[in-house]
C-alpha cells in the first residue's frame, strides 16, 4: 500500500485535472477528484509531520494551517471581486466552526480513543482562548453597535476598516509573541522528546519542498471539487449558505483535518490543535479582515457585519472549543462533544 | 432524635397520604406534606451516604440524581400529556438553574463555612463545564435560528428531534465515559481515604434497597406537596411561570437539596457537586430530550424553543456555576454568590 | 528630576484651581489641569506603592481603588441629583472598561515588556472572574427580563433596588471575604520576599497620610479638568457618550492608570490587578448600586436598566478580561489585546 502512494496521487490528481479542464460530465469530476483530495491531503499530513519534526509541532502546525488558508484566501479574493459578500462570510464562518468543531473535534476524538488524555502547552491553550474571544469580539462589537444604534453607511465601512486594522494588528503581534518573544513558553515539552523516537524519512530541504508542493496541489485539487458542487446544489435543493458553510468547508479544510487527525492519533496533540485553531484564528484575525481591505481595490466594499446566526454559530464554536481545550488536555468523549456540537450547528443551517 | 427519625417519618408520611387522599382542608395537606418532605429528604440523604460509602461519591450522587429526576420526569410526563408544554418547559427551567444555583449554593456556602477550601477532582469540574455549555448551546441554536431565521412549523420540531437526538446520544456518552472508560480519571482521589474513617450503619444491599424507598417516597410527597400550590398560587397572585420555576423547583428538588448539603458538611464536596450539577445536566440533557420524543405519542408535538428569559436563566446559572466550580474547589463566598444569582433571578421571574 | 517633583506638583495644583475658579480660558484651563493630573496620579501612585509595603500588595491595591472611586461616586452624586442618568450610567461603564481594558491592558503591556511572565495569586484571580461575572448579570438578568417581557414603570424601579441590595450584600460578603476570612488564600505569595529587597522612603503614618491628601488632590484636579470639555466636546462634535464613557473615564482614571502601570513595572503585578479589576468591581458592586438608592432622596428615581450596547460593552470588557487574567499570569501580548479590545469599543463608541 505505502509502495502505491504516490503513484496513485499522481494518477487522481491527473485525472481530476483532465476532468475539470475538459468539462467532463460532473458527477465523474466529482468522483475523481474527490478520491485526488484524500491522497493529496495524505501527503500534505506526511510532509506537515515530516517539517514538524525539524521545526517543533507548533512551527509546523502553522506552516501547514497558513498554506492551507493561502488557498482559501484565493478562492475568497475571487468571490470578493465578483461581490458575492455573504457567500463569502458564509465560508468563513464555515472554515471557522468547521476547524474548531469538525477537524478539532475529530482529531481529539481519534487520538483520545489510542490514548487516554492528550496533553499539550497549557499557556497555549490560554493564549488560543483568548484570541478566540478577540475573533468574536470583533464580529459581535460593530454587529451589535450596527444593529441596535442604526450606524449606518460610511460609518459602518469605516468601523469594519478600523476593527480589520486591528485584528490584523493582533495577529502580527500574536506571530512575534508566539514565535519570538515567548517560543519557548508556549512550546509542548513533550516535544523534543516524542522526536527521539523516530526515524525521519525525508531531509530537512525535502520535507519544505514537499510541503510546499502539496499545498499547492491541495489548492487546485480543493478549487476543481468546489466547482462541481454548483451542479449538486441545485440538484439537491440545498441552500447556498449551508453549502457554502458546510459543503465546502469541510472539503477546503481536508488537508488540515486528516493532517491534524493524523498527528493526534500519533499523540502529537499539540500538532494538532494548533492545525486545527490555528487555522480558524487565521482566518478570523487575518483572512477576513485582509478581504476588507481588499475590497478596497473592486467595484464594491464589503464590510465586517456577518449576520446574527453567523455570529451566534462562531461564537458557539468558540465557546465550547475553549471550555473543552483550556486546560491544555483532551480525551475521546471531549472531541465527540465538538462534533455533536458541528452537527447541531450544520442541523440549524440546513433548515434556514 | 435519633431513635425518633424513623417513627416520625412514618406518621408524618401516613399523615400526608390521609391529607391527600381523603382531600382535607388545603393549609392542612400542605403542613403535613411540607413536614413530610423534610423527613423523607433526610431519609433520602441517609441512604445517598450509606450508598456512597460502598459506590463511591460520584456513582452514589449519580444514583442519587437519577432517582430524584426520575420523580420529575414522571410528573413531566403527565404535563406533556395535557399539552401543558409553558409549565413543562418553566418547570424544567426552575429545576435546572435549582440544582445549579440553590442546591450547589447552598452546599458550598454551608461546607465552606466548616472548611476553609473544599476541592474535588478538576477533571471532573471542566467536563461538567463543557457539558452544562452544550446544554445551554442546544436551547440557544434552535431559538435563535428559528427567532433570527423565521424557521417554522414541521421545520422547528425536525430540529428539535434532532437537537433532542443529539443531546441523547451525548449524555449516554457521558455514562460510558465516566462510569467506564474514564472513571478512576474523574474520581475523587480523597474518596477512600474519607472513607476509612467512618463506620457504616447499614449494610450495602440495605442501603440500596432504603435509597428506592427513600426515591418513591419523596415521589409521593413531593406531587402531595404539588397539588397543594394551585390554591396558594390563586390566592396570592403568584404568576404560573414563577411557581413552576421557582416553588415547584425548590419543593421537587427538596431531597437532592438535603443530602447535598448534608455531604457538603462533611467534606463531602465531590459527592454533593455530584448531585447538584449531574441532577441538572441529566435534566437538560436527558429529560427534556425524552420529553420531547414522549410528545410524539401523544396528541400535541412539543419543541425544544425554550423563552428569551428561560435560556437567558440557564445560561447565566451555568456560566456562574461554571465560573465558580471550574477551579476544583469552593468556598463560602462562592456559595453565596450563587444562591446571590438564584435571588435575582427569582426576583426577575416574579416581575413578570 | 526627582527633587523638582514636589515643588512642581505645588505649582501646577494651585495653577489650575486658580485656572478653574477664576474661570480663565478653557484652553489655559484644559492645559494646566492636564499637566496637573500628571503630577497628582504620580504621587497617588508613590503613595499607594508606599503604604502596600507596609499593608501588603493587596490591601494597598484595595485602598487605592476605594480613594479613587470616592472621587468618582461624590461626582455621579452631583449627575443622579440633576437627573442626568444617562451620562452617569455612560461615566460608570466607561469607568468599567477603562480599568479593565486600558489599565490593566496598559499594565501589563508595560510590565510585560520588563518581565516575561508575570504571575499573582491564582485564587484571586478566579474570585475576580466570578465577580466580574456577578456584575454583567446583574446588569443583564435585569435588562432582558425588561426588554422582553415588557415589565414596566414601578416593577422595573422595584427589581433595580432589589438587585441592587443583592450586589451590595454580595459586595460586603467580598470585604470580609478577601480581607478576613480568606486573606492569606488570596494572598500573592511573592509579596512578602519582595519587599525584603526595597527600603520604604516614607514612615506607615506619613505613608498613609499622603495617599489620603493624593486622592483628594486626584478628586479636586480631575473634576476641574473634566469641567473642560464641555466645552471641547461642542467644538469637535463628539457624542456626549463617547465623551462620558471615554474621555472622562480616562482622565478620571488617570491616577490609577499609573499607579497601576508603575507596580506592574516593578513587577507587582498582584497590586496592579487589584487597582484595576477591584476598581471596576467596586463600581459594578458598589457605586452603581448605592446610586440608585441616593437617587431615592431626589426628585427623579435611577434604575439599573443600562443599555444594550453598554451591557456588551462590560460584558464583552468582563469575558477578555478573565480570559487573559484566569491563569493568574499575564504576558505582553495579553496586555496588548486588551488595549486592542478597548480601542475597538472606543471607536465603536465614537460612531454611534
Amino acid at each position: 500500500m505505502k509502495k502505491l502512494f504516490f503513484p496513485l496521487l499522481a494518477v487522481f490528481f491527473v485525472l481530476s485535472a483532465i476532468a475539470h479542464y475538459a468539462h467532463m460530465n460532473t458527477v465523474f469530476q466529482f468522483v475523481v477528484s474527490a478520491i485526488a483530495v484524500v491522497f493529496v491531503a495524505g501527503f500534505l499530513g506526511k510532509s506537515t509531520e515530516a517539517v514538524s519534526h525539524y521545526a517543533g509541532q507548533r512551527l509546523g502546525g502553522f506552516l501547514n494551517a497558513t498554506f492551507g488558508n493561502a488557498a482559501e484566501l484565493i478562492i475568497a479574493i475571487f468571490l470578493v471581486k465578483e461581490g458575492l459578500f455573504e457567500m463569502v462570510k458564509a465560508s468563513l464562518t464555515g472554515s471557522i466552526i468547521g476547524n474548531l468543531l469538525l477537524v478539532l473535534g475529530a482529531s481529539a476524538f481519534a487520538g483520545g480513543l489510542k490514548f487516554k488524555e492528550q496533553k499539550f502547552n497549557v499557556h497555549l491553550a490560554g493564549q488560543n482562548a483568548s484570541l478566540m474571544l478577540l475573533g468574536v469580539i470583533a464580529l459581535f462589537v460593530p454587529a451589535i453597535f450596527v444593529k441596535t444604534e442604526h450606524i449606518g453607511g460610511t460609518d459602518a465601512f469605516r468601523m469594519s476598516e478600523i476593527v480589520s486594522g486591528l485584528l490584523i494588528v493582533a495577529y502580527i503581534g500574536w506571530l512575534i509573541y508566539s514565535m519570538i518573544t515567548h517560543k519557548s513558553f508556549l512550546e509542548d515539552h513533550a516535544d523534543t522528546q516524542a522526536a527521539h523516537g523516530e526515524v525521519p524519512t525525508w531531509s530537512k530541504s525535502r520535507s519544505i519542498l514537499f510541503l510546499i508542493l502539496a499545498t499547492v496541489m491541495v489548492a487546485f485539487v480543493s478549487e476543481w471539487l468546489v466547482g462541481t458542487l454548483h451542479t449538486f446544489t441545485a440538484d439537491y435543493g440545498m441552500s447556498e449558505l449551508f453549502v457554502g458553510a458546510f459543503i465546502v468547508a469541510i472539503i477546503g479544510n481536508a488537508a488540515e483535518h486528516s493532517a491534524a487527525i493524523m498527528l493526534a492519533m500519533k499523540n502529537k496533540m499539540g500538532a494538532a490543535v494548533e492545525i486545527a485553531v490555528g487555522s480558524s484564528l487565521q482566518i478570523a484575525l487575518f483572512v477576513a479582515p485582509v478581504l476588507v481591505f481588499v475590497s478596497l481595490l473592486f467595484a464594491e466594499q464589503m464590510d465586517l457585519i456577518f449576520t446574527t446566526v453567523e455570529i451566534a454559530a462562531i461564537a458557539v464554536a468558540a465557546l465550547i472549543t475553549t471550555s473543552v481545550s483550556r486546560d491544555g488536555s483532551t480525551t475521546w468523549y471531549e472531541g465527540k462533544l465538538l462534533l455533536i456540537v458541528y452537527i447541531m450547528l450544520g442541523v440549524a443551517f440546513y433548515f434556514i
